[in-house]
This record gives structure tokens, sequence and C-alpha cells, in this order.
């Protein structure tokens, strides 16, 4: 616990403009806030080491006992809410932060249940939007999925907002970035997945599918979807939706094609497993 | 079209103060921004008359057709970037605005379909995040629900932020105000409509429902959820979700379960109006 009254204090430094380093990128950390988000990555279940955390003295109290419990034994700072919002360069209202290091991409191959056993993994191509890649984390947890790979165009899941909108999820759900350019019809192949496309063009109904036992379900944006050439090379699921409107947010779409595959899922792990 | 250079214009009152006068309600009337949606408040889907229109220069000829094709035959108010955002309050970037009038509320019993046809309606309790309330109105549209009722506690589907999320959905899909203290099972049962409450804690999981052909789907608040007396007396329905990970968002919640009824609801009809 060490008092830090001045806002140029070094030991401030990976806190400092976070706004405008958000957007930059912030060499191998990212910004934690919140306590809730704070305490699931002091736990267990977070893929992240702490490297510090900043607080309010009238937070130290409440979170005193999951810090200790952290083996990253991680420095707390504590400071007024002046030199916190100074640091921070925008005003911190719940007085808790912290900085996580992202270490090594595990890589895809790493992360993905090898090939005899069930798997399911997200796939998100060019996906710009916070809001949907965090919703897509949060979706991608609830359904249990194995991991989550991005390609070059799809935006920074450690994002603070990504953080908050996947309630955390983007703090324990395995992600992995893929090459520019990546082959997702390869890529599939070579982790022994079958690839799914989710497209309003997609041929088959999701409310109909037979649930592969180890799927890639792809994502791409609202507005273009996903490439024609990665379409035309996969088997496409669709959301059956009312005449006349056919827009569903992608977070949502992806919610509704991992309930689905999700069932499929754990009647696969049933059948590897089965109950004694 | 008429030229307006005076931000204390009175014809500009309705459009004064927009953050703060959003929050407090404005007599009647309510704002719709951007070009998309107002395209959609313009056209016959739309359930409400277009007052006004308040437009950059630059965007008049763009949306000069769907003005003249509205049979409401609005009064366009055409001023500078600095008169408009002067006027709202704060930058209004993409120079569409419009004020909507709100009419009367229909009533449930109005908008419900009657008693021997299929229906799906929507029931919101309590639910106070904008963000909610609109990803649920477009999620509704997506799978054709016929109505949405309202309790006392949920917010207004025609805040700006909720008509945005909602892809224009706030503006076409039925809604209706409940009164303070509504009985949700008393009003299923008046509707002919059979009540699902959606909740972590359902009996039944939504993959294996059977839709009925009439249904109420009630959805609460993510924390506290459902009041323990409305799911004492209805079926509920749960998503079954990964171990350790019980929360989806409600709107996305929502999506799933609508998805479900909707399969239901579309058999129904397909029954009532049998293909020749």
């Amino acid at each position: 616990m060490i008092q830090i009254s001045d806002p140029s204090d070094p030991r401030l430094a990976p806190y400092a403009a976070m706004r405008e380093r958000d957007l930059v990128g912030r060499a191998g950390r990212f910004i934690v806030e919140g306590e809730v988000t704070l305490r699931l990555m002091l736990s267990p279940r977070a893929r992240f080491r702490t490297e510090s955390i900043l607080l309010l003295p009238e937070r130290v109290a409440g979170l005193a006992a999951a810090i200790e419990a952290c083996p990253d034994r991680p420095p707390v700072y504590v400071t007024d809410r002046a030199v916190m919002s100074a640091v921070a360069g925008f005003p911190i209202h719940r007085g808790v932060l912290a900085v996580g290091i992202r270490g090594d991409d595990a890589g895809a191959e790493v992360l993905v249940p090898q090939a005899a056993a069930p798997a399911l993994v997200v796939g998100l191509a060019g996906l710009t939007n916070h809001d949907n890649v965090g919703g897509l984390f949060r979706n991608a947890a609830a359904f249990g999925a194995d991991a989550v790979l991005l390609d070059a165009g799809t935006c920074d899941p450690l994002y603070r907002k990504a953080i908050r909108v996947s309630a955390g999820a983007a703090l324990t759900v395995p992600f992995a970035r893929l090459d520019p350019g990546v082959d997702w019809f390869a890529t599939a192949a070579a982790l022994g997945l079958e690839p799914l496309a989710l497209s309003p063009s997609g041929a088959e109904d999701v409310a109909d599918l037979a649930p592969p036992s180890r799927a890639l379900l792809i994502l791409g944006t609202e507005g273009p979807g996903l490439p024609a050439s990665v379409l035309a090379r996969m088997r496409g699921l669709r959301i059956a939706m009312a005449p006349g409107f056919d827009s569903l947010n992608v977070a949502t779409a992806g919610a509704i094609a991992l309930h689905r595959l999700a069932c499929g899922l754990r009647t696969a792990r049933d059948n590897e497993h089965p109950l004694p």
C-alpha cells in the first residue's frame, strides 16, 4: 500500500492519458476499471497478470481481501480523486483502476482443444466496434466457447470499453490474433474445426442445425458482412427473421448461434465423458 | 422548406435543450435523429406523425424524395450547423433532426391480436437502461413480435438513444404502457396470452420449449430480475449457460427466447393460413 500524491510520479505513468493511449496502444499493458472487473482480474479465472492497482482511499478496505489473495502481489497505489483524475485525464468516478500485462499471444493452435475433443471456437472478422466485440466475448463465455480468434481488422478486446461490455469475459475467454489476410477455411482445417459462417444469406437455418462437435463460428460486420469469398467456401447459417426486418446486432446474432451450438457441444461432451 | 437563422425562432423550440428535455419529457413530442431513422419515421411503417424536420442545407437534397412522399407534410426547417447546435445544446454531427408526435397510447387490448389468432408479445418489467430497451425493440421487430408492453418502471422507448439502438424499431413495433403495479398474470389472462417469464431460475430450458401460439414473454432487469411473486405464478424459462457464468445481457437473452418463440409462431400461423 503506497500513498502517492504527485501526479507525475513515474509509478503512475501507465495510468497517464488513458483515453489517448487506449487508442494508440500501451506497450503490452492494458487498463482495467471498476470493482467488478478488478475482482475478476485478481481471480484465478483471469488469463492476465496484474502489474499494479490504483485506488481511492475509500476503496481500499473493500478490496483488501481480493488483493491479498492474488498471487501476482501487485503494488497498490493510493491517491486522492484529484490526482487520479489528473493522471487519467478525465474523472474516474469509481476510483478503481489497475494495469494488466498482456503477455505473449498463445496462438490459436494452443488455445483450441485438440482434434479428438469437442470444441466451440468463435472467429471475428473485421469487427471494429468495441461494444460488439465486448458483447461477443460475454456471449462466448456464457455459452462456454473454448477460444475466440480475431482477424487483423477486429478491434482489441482489452480496450477498456470492450472489457466493461464483456462483463469481464475479455479477461477470461482465451483469444488469439490471426495473421493479416487470414484464410478462415485453411485456419479451420488446420485446427480440425468445421467452419460455419453466420450470414443473412446463409443456406441453413440455425434453428434446424445439427451442431457439429467441433465448430468454428465465424462472424463478420453488420454492414458488409463476411466477404463473399469466405461465404462461398463454407456452410452458411442464417437466422430466420420477420419479413422486412433483417437486422440483428452482430453480438445478438452470435448469441443465438452460440446457444444452438452449445447445445450440440454439451451432448458431445456428455457422450465423451458419460456419467458413471 | 423554411430557412431559419435565429436560434430563438419559436418554430425551433421543440428542438431546444435536447439532452435536458429528454430527461424530463417534452409534452407529447420526441426527437428523431439521423438519416436512417428519419427515413423510417417518414415511411408508412412508422406509428407516429412527424411534426417538423430540421436539416442542414447539405442534407436537404438527399432527403427530399422521402419527405415529399410522407403524407404528414411536415414543414422542413433549414439552418446552419452553428444554429442547429446552439438550439440543441450540443453538436449535431449528422445534421438531421425531426420532432415526432407521440399520440395517444393505444392500450394493450387494442395492440394484441385477438384471442383466436397467434400472438407474440413482449413484456418489459423494470428495465431502466435505454440500450437494453432499444435492443429489445430491435429484437422484437426482428422476430415479428406483435407488441411490447411496458410496466411503469421501464424507461421510454422514444428516448433518442433507445430509438437509435433499436435501429428504428421503437418507431414501428406497437407498444403500450401498463398501469403502475401491473399484475402480469392477470394482464396475460385478460389478453388470452400464456405468460412466460425469462429468468436464470426458470424451470424449463428455452431450447426444449414447445412454443405456445399466444405467448407473453416477460423480461426483468439483469440484476434483481423479475419479482419472486411474478416468477412463482407462471412458467419460467431459463437459458442454459456455461458453469460459473450466468450473465447474459437482457436484450440478448430476450433475443434467444424470441427466436425460439418465433419458430413456434410461424408454425401456428402456417397452420392457421395453410398454403393452398
